[in-house]
């Protein structure tokens, strides 16, 4: 699965990494330089000097603008030249390219296809990371892989009983049937564990006298867009049919944008809607996300390494546990098919 | 001499780098990982899943099985797949491939070619590194270089005199005759030094009161399995008519694997059956073999570099140093040409 | 612009650097080993044995030769092979490649190209380095672009008003008019900045009550030669007409050596012919030009990865103070064509 889904939002940046700098990054394999105008506006930009390629990202903010870093070419939000140094007239088309841009959900989303279908409101929904009611941890990782063995990751979390058997994972969970369904550019795949004692995590966030109930209900909007419900209650306190008042629930959320063919950024989110204002259980939570997500970083590295040295006649296996990795694969593919 | 003669034995690893734990080598090009069964059997197979591509060196053992860090699947000593968590059956012909395996003379042996061939008794002799009747030093260098050029280094002793100056070397090396003979696919490589200085290895190992007579008796067997037999005794004693005893012979016994093209693990072990139970004598001849060595492998690497960077219509000449090289260069080329 | 123009005199190493010892480098392409011979004089040869590969510089001098560290053949001056170990004759023809050496203006100079070309009056006047009547701080830095990068760099000074603002920069150079003019493979780029502040360096190298006039006046000789005859006088005092005794001049000559199409090695001298035994002006000087040398190979790297992920359909603009770096290409990419 080679390419990148061009017409489709990512995030380029958290908000918070974009103050008065200027940030370079690579998005499906293009260099682009995030500044804010004055009035905190992002912009993003193609990060490479239409004179003599330098980054962008080297220069810094000047205004509205960003100066390139070598010979002081101005570059407005559009990516237009409006300042040549030491002549008065800037050449006729003289610019950069420019990426339509959107602020929401902390996050600055890039549009790296083509700008006509840039339609803001195909942005996800990811209100959970500043809706008032709800308080979350977030993370950054760079990742050493494709960004599509990142999603299979999330759409199949059987892997938490193995990779993070002492952080998220706990034994039966493997042998909790699947649901996997299609709804569009998205699949659903849902699971109930029930009746077994609590992972770490949810054991140190709630308090649960015996066994629970848990829930692992995933969403995956394509390409690369993956909120997961997940939580916990009392067993035989009626989750499963609704009643999930008393248990716990986390918003588990994961977007991913490629950089290149082999590396991909990892923001995500996580929100919870009860205990508020416990800075305890805030700590408490982030540590363990960020522990296990940095487990699952280690291993698709090694898995990216080992695709590269496999040979080109080399067939694997899928399993049960595949199935909604495999519904949103064959996705993937169709859109690629489109664009191409 | 590109390629790799697989219907060989090599060594994988030291008997001593096994025990509970799963050892993750490349061999040949390709990636193995190495595992005990319960009853201490070592098994090779190769090191990736079935399934999504991870090296099973990054999973665990589990009785007698190799469990995958990933998703969890098993599989046996023979490379079969035996449990897929999360469903009752396993897909048909799930596995991987296992290779033939035997441990002997402190070594865990593999045999990347075809299975059928595997006969133990093609295993050279090594029995020196655990007969109760000699003592050995042992060590492994990885080596950033073509196995064969760290063969050659070893059939052309003539390099002692520069590269190991201050170690094994001595000045009068390349003076002394070579005697090259062929004896099917091995190699014998005879020099006798004599009436000359001891070198300081020996003088540090023996009590020699003058100089020398000064043997290094080499045993090629193709692929990469080299044994010298290095000594002197007191010039004029009559060692070269086979009155060694008065002496003091070391096995310096060498066996490499290739890992790529350019690169290669290298096994030695350095044998003596004299003055058994003094652990002085053997720090220093463990300290001489293991700087020695290593002025080896930083020459190597060297040499792989200028020859990645010489244009392909670069063409050396050899010199008369070069009989046992050439000899052998010649097998294996012939061997190559047979598997081809 | 890609290839080396082999038929020039380039600067293989600062005389200092070769003292007794053995000494390799890259340039245009070709591994090179300097040493001296006993009487001093500089040899430069192919620094790889024509026997297997070693690089001649990991081995040592002895006498007027060079001796391989492998298995001990020795080279003179010429590259003829002298002596090989273990026999009385030399393999005819054995030998490696030499290249014409001269060492002039404190530099050992190389000609990569046809030696029955390699005319010493060509090299070109770098005379103030060891004139005694001027003082020089000299330094090298290892560069990771193309050599016509850096020469790029040189040839367009509007440059120092954004990478070198705190040191040899300072507003109104890019609006000061340049002049260029080509006189054979030469290029004359003229800049006159008139009744400004002094940079940094100046201002502390002068003792200028108030503004100065300033100039820039840059000789490009091709390929890689650059000398800029930079300083700066009391404003309105007739420097422009040719009074610049009560100014200072500073004689920044600069010569590159290409190593790979993508790295090249850059050697500098600073002379003055002002207050020669002045130290504390020397020490201020050489750390001036070391720090804002130093600014430039940050940017050139940067500049040469942007350069290596652009696609093949990217297209830049010029603009004018291009003038002079557009010139100097012109005129290397025909000696380019010619050497084709």
């Amino acid at each position: 699965m080679s390419g990148f889904i061009k017409n489709a939002w990512y995030v380029a940046a958290q908000s918070l990494e974009l103050a008065d700098s200027v940030l370079g990054r690579v998005i499906c394999g293009d260099p682009v330089v995030m500044f804010r105008t004055e009035a905190g506006e992002p912009a993003i930009l193609e990060d490479r000097c239409c004179h003599r390629h330098l980054p962008l990202s080297l220069g810094k903010r000047v205004g509205d603008r960003v100066q390139c870093g070598y010979h002081g070419l101005e570059f407005d939000a559009d990516g237009v030249c409006v300042s040549v140094p030491g002549q008065s007239r800037v050449p006729p088309g003289a610019g950069v390219r420019s990426y339509p841009t959107v602020e929401r959900y902390r996050y600055i989303w890039i549009w790296p296809g083509d700008p006509e279908k840039a339609n803001p409101d195909l942005i996800p929904d990811y209100h959970w990371n500043n809706d008032p009611g709800w308080v979350s941890n977030t993370g950054y990782f760079y990742v050493e892989s494709n960004h599509q063995l990142l999603v299979d990751n999330l759409l199949d979390l059987s892997h938490v009983q193995f990779i993070h058997a002492t952080t998220l994972g706990a034994d039966g969970v493997t042998d909790a049937p699947l649901n996997t369904t299609r709804d569009g550019d998205r699949v659903h795949i849902d699971r109930w564990i029930m009746d077994m004692p609590p992972p770490a995590m949810f054991a140190g966030a709630g308090d649960f006298p015996g066994d629970v109930d848990r829930w692992q209900l995933i969403t995956w909007t394509a390409p690369t867009h993956v909120v997961i419900d997940v939580g916990c209650a009392n067993a035989g306190s009626g989750a499963r049919d609704g009643n999930r008042d008393q248990g716990i629930t986390i918003y588990s959320n994961h977007t991913i944008t490629p950089e290149t063919e082999k590396s991909c950024h990892y923001f995500w989110h996580h929100a919870r809607n009860y205990r508020l204002d416990d800075e305890e259980l805030t700590k408490f939570l982030a540590n363990a996300a960020e522990t296990a997500f940095g487990e699952d970083v280690d291993i698709l590295a090694a898995q990216q390494c080992s695709i590269d040295t496999a040979g080109d006649d080399w067939h694997g296996i899928d399993i049960n546990a595949d199935a909604g990795v495999l519904q949103a694969r064959k996705i993937v593919g169709g859109l690629l098919a489109g664009e191409a």
